[in-house]
């Protein structure tokens, strides 16, 4: 899947170069799609979550690496192109709970998608191999780069 | 990514073992996650489509194999999981176009989910070797899949 090589490129050069990807999608879409893809993302983190954190649902590697390979290619997808300038609050309202901040910190939001990057590709790395203390802290890496940009840029509410 | 191994399991088998995994979801969580799952993938497909059919946007291989990747790796995620048994049209209304059909005829729907996989992932390989005409027919493919099932088990309206 040649994610590793994908994590390489800067999160600056993602959001510069798929944003002419994004040229054709209104803001609503470029919120659904973005909305879409952290939904899926969830979905997957909690299957990962209860298998190897919470153990409430049996350990089986090919469901984690399953889920891992999702979490992964999301981020891999260039969704800097689903962050046009029109898509924070201040424009979208109770559309969106991104905060017009981010546009104002487009370097800062830059390394923390980089930083979101790598953490999905170690998880996948390690959800391979299914070693389940590995994966462990490899999603603990994972939630703490999404946390970072929750705290930063999403709002508590629409 | 082990994509063509997952592939190899059936779709039946991973409607069942994947089905323990859904238990704690709701039916309208269930829904949300799937169509999550298809929403994003949609908005994969149409950049591959742009890049590889339309050419309404020049070929980058390397969007295009991330967008494929993405694509394959949303359809082996065990997607077998959000189709509970309640999550259909007659229970659920107008959250969602999933037929009841689709619980009578669960071979066929496993069928057809199989061969999504397939071409799915058949999709990804293409698109890791770059070569346009290749991953044009594969995406082709993929395509032809995706509407199979649609025509079945998909309602056209709400």
């Amino acid at each position: 899947m040649n994610a590793l090589m994908m994590s390489t490129l800067s999160a600056a050069a993602l959001l510069v170069s798929l944003n002419l990807q994004a040229a054709p999608l209104s803001a609503e879409d470029q919120i659904e799609y973005r909305q879409a893809g952290y939904s899926f993302m969830s979905w997957n983190m909690g299957k990962i979550k209860a298998q190897v954190v919470d153990g409430s649902v049996p350990f089986d590697a090919k469901q984690v690496q399953a889920a891992a390979n999702v979490v992964a290619a999301i981020a891999n997808s260039g969704m800097g192109a689903l962050y046009g300038p029109d898509t924070a609050q201040d424009k979208m309202g109770d559309k969106t709970r991104l905060k017009p901040e981010f546009f104002k910190n487009l370097e800062q939001a830059g390394t923390l998608a980089k930083n979101f990057n790598a953490a999905a590709n170690a998880l996948a790395t390690e959800a391979a191999t299914g070693d389940k203390e590995k994966i462990k802290v490899a999603f603990g890496e994972v939630g703490g780069t999404c946390k970072a940009c929750h705290d930063q840029f999403r709002s508590k509410s629409k």
